[in-house]
């Protein structure tokens, strides 16, 4: 089958690869779409912590497939559209059994440790499959992983009806982010964004208000920060209420720090919540919300490449402009 | 009668001035013991932010008095000893109708911009006084406004029975942070002190382990900072465990910050809380724990001066040497 | 001026009576529309509790009004729509300083302690007085002391997106609580009702699907219990699943119970809360979700009627038949 | 080896059986002390629900171990004692990956479903089995499963300091309410109990007051039901403040029920809780404290019967009469 494997760093290609087989308690998924996001290109690059990689490794962690193999897998029918959890939890570290997957003592994950979905195959452990309803559109399939990210730290914050929220960064995640804070029914969501091209996702998005420039008249219930850069995070801890809150998401590089202005934090009562990653319980929601209708993600993929053309959509990916929510490659369906 | 009254940067002299009159719906109360802070000196320096004071004034807003009175206030028989919530809520904006008092947007308190207690007589609204039992110390009573502090910081915190604990910072902060988060039984409570003089106290306070060096080998599920300078942020910024909570207490001037590694935040899943003053809440419970017995602050005052010898007693709370708690002024009883 | 005034059990009748004077601090309000609710057809006959009324008592404790004297109330402009809290907090005990107002252990309230707004005019603390934006209909503001309690009450099961919602009782506080449950994105609001005639409200609340007989086949994340009567909570308490919360908010009648299965609360893992009143929070919630736009409870007004026309009002509230919501009095504006 | 083994109603015996064999994963260990609990009594007796049930049974859920065959368990020494979950966890089912595996979809349970302790060996899947200090006593680690219950349940209703605690039962789920609820320093620990000999390990369990009947002037902020009977669930609901949470833990039969005033919940604000079993997370919780030396349950356990008397065991476990806490069988350490 292909794959598109990484064996070193700028050591990149679509290569013919063994197929995976099904073991016991697994399924065999069929890659549909699979996004791409600026960690694969830390991953080519060679940029990551080498901690979180084994190479060689087939990219591809934000993926919807349908099942291969239907006899290996009681209760997904042939051709169901399925998603898989990216991480894969332990289920025995302290962790794992409090919920709290995200923190897995034992880190695994799709294509980062363990092939991805940059592929014709791939071999799933059944407890991490999810079935998606024939309502849900691939756009909003390939896009439950980063969504579980969001919504798990949205969630952490206990978002209140009728809170002003403002999103710091104009990307996929902050996109995300302000589409699903909107689940709280809060009274206004700001995007402070950084290229006005991204206007009109912001637009489709429900933003009520995109602006390029910090202004510091106004402060926020919470600030959600999706940009992952000094300057951001600067931006993000300057901007909430008394009382409010601040969620960081966004990864700004090993070592990259924002001064924090310790009174400021102290007098104004603010908490600044880190969160990583997603629980199982917050990949279960996404899928629960776009299952119900609640929720739907299609208007955030804009770029659809071919497999094939594989090294034009990380081009795309690496080199922003014009309006640009995610990237993604089509494989077979 | 007597009053310590500030009129200018270094200007501070024990003054004869006029006596209070209990209005209506007030009690005229004489103070027993009045602790002294490091806001107190710099209100006396002139170093504190001009919007928290108006001069001339008395200070001393940590205090335990006895009604004068009592024919103004019913339900105070003459000489019952009590404590006075320093912050005058307004009780009309939405922080204060919300119960979150220490955010009250009319800022109003005792020893900053009405006159405090380091003086023979306070007048104060019947709503803020306090019953103290007869069981509970002077000395813990003079602690109540700082444990006040500590306990809506702890409390904020949520922490959870059998967690391992670091406080940073030797001082009163931190030595009732010590104490206070005892009540939530922790598996271990460890100190990251300044001054190898403290270790007595940390011992009173039933501190496991007293270090004056960091260990970078441990993490804590909760860690308070309680110091209030860059480094000690610093410290507790890398202290904790993936998920655990790091509570700032501590002020550290206007304009001080410490890095804020953005990375380490977010993979860490940590929390950071800044915790503002005291809720009306939090006070009534640090009163409802020393009235049941529960609490007792009493070795915490190390340094006992009459009023008139105002001048050692700022000079003992300006130059710390040996085994240092609370540094009180006693007053007639 | 004009007073809707009940004297005794029976004695209800459109008087004339002295209209009120603002004093220091309150503010005269016009009342353009009030809404009757079962409470005031409780309170003219009798059945209340006597500990909540103070007779002779003009009745009214949901309204929407217009400031009447702007020269007494800094910041309302002659003719400015406002909404009234009905609970005056104490703001001096224990549960008023946490924000407990709904607790407020010195119970005062208009329309039931002090005269309501079934009348020309009302005196009404400053503080308590909140302005509605132009966008808001009257029908939506009379509605706010309602959807007051069913925010609170909702707020308190802390609901997440995604969840299934049952909501028991088909009368203007289940349609509220429908309503307003959507502010959190449910993935399905049912709503178990009383009368067919109830379909078409229900379907303007946006519920998914309306019921008059229990579904023992469904369990719900979220049951809110807003009929009133014992077989309508046994019908809430048989309908969470496991894990799952009840809130009960309709009031049954003094001494009426329902039988509590024990093994089924212990072994569901269910938590059932009862919610009474609304905070001062909740109060200042609603308003602020009303003024941004994100609801709008107008639909929920179904019957009108001069202020004069009081006896057939009544009439109406007592005897229901076809669609049914919240009946209004009309004053002049 | 010997079991002690239910065959039907009625029907137990110590057998000679097979032992069980570790697999891959598992560890064999050698109850050293298994505690009885009434849960046991029903399943002799034929009285509890058979879905919870698998027969023949070997019964034996509360225990302490030491483990046998050290070369099958990487990380546990020959000889050390342990603790096992009870309940085995299915580690995929939507409540097993939130971290509520007290609701898993998936029931297995040892002494109930697979092979209890009152034997000489027990095969136990390895993320289930919990190393004790040395410090830490056979009589506290055979209470760990019941104090498991009672942590999870307490700590649901987020206990803060300072507050009046009422326990209702005085058997050993009651004391160990009361003992466990101390971790959260209350102002005081008030029990309900109903057999007066009960007094002095109430005392051991450090209540402050112990009662025979209810007192209806004084109301609780927090009260666990730990009897599990329809009076004691009444005198329960009884009982809470204004704003105060009933944790319900003891199960009262199918079918029993309490008459549930729907007024009085609602107009005093009150939450009620059922609490199933135990999370592993609860589970571990109690290990750590028991580890760390801030727990000690040691006194709970009252009577030792070993193995082969296994019919006075279950005598005096049926027969209360004087001061009884725990009821347990000794085995070979």
């Amino acid at each position: 089958m292909r794959a598109l494997v990484v064996r070193g760093p700028g050591l990149v290609a679509l290569e013919e690869v063994a197929a995976p087989v099904a073991d016991q308690g697994s399924v065999l998924v069929r890659p549909v779409m699979v996004g791409l996001c600026g960690t694969d290109l830390e991953i080519i690059d060679g940029r990551i912590d080498p901690a979180y990689v084994r190479l060689p490794l087939v990219i591809g962690h934000e993926w919807v497939g349908a099942v291969a193999h239907p006899q290996q897998a009681a209760g997904h029918a042939a051709g169901a559209r399925v998603v898989v959890e990216g991480i894969v939890p332990c289920r025995h570290c302290r962790a794992c059994v409090a919920g709290d997957t995200n923190r897995c003592h034992n880190y695994d994950e799709f294509g980062f440790i363990r092939a991805g979905a940059a592929a014709d195959l791939v071999s799933a452990p059944e407890f991490l499959v999810h079935p998606l309803s024939e309502t849900v559109s691939d756009e909003s399939g390939v896009l439950v992983e980063p969504a579980s990210v969001v919504l798990r730290a949205v969630q952490r914050a206990a978002p209140r009806p009728g809170m002003k929220v403002l999103i710091v960064g104009d990307g996929t995640v902050g996109l995300l982010a302000a589409t699903l804070v909107r689940l709280w029914s809060p009274a206004s969501v700001t995007m402070l964004g950084a290229r006005p091209q991204q206007q009109a996702l912001a637009e489709a998005a429900n933003v009520d208000q995109f602006r390029l420039q910090q202004d510091n008249s106004t402060r926020y219930d919470l600030v959600v920060e999706a940009a992952g850069t000094s300057a951001a995070v600067g931006a993000a801890l300057a901007s909430p209420t008394r009382g409010g809150t601040v969620v960081l998401l966004g990864l700004a590089g090993s070592g990259v720090s924002t001064p924090l202005l310790v009174d400021d934090l102290v007098n104004s009562d603010v908490t600044v919540m880190g969160s990583f990653s997603y629980t199982a319980t917050a990949w279960a929601g996404v899928v629960e919300l776009l299952n119900s209708g609640r929720l739907d993600l299609s208007f955030l993929v804009t770029h659809r490449y071919p497999l094939a053309d594989w090294r034009e959509a990380l081009q795309t990916l690496g080199t922003p402009s014009g309006a640009r929510g995610k990237v993604v490659l089509t494989i077979a369906r």
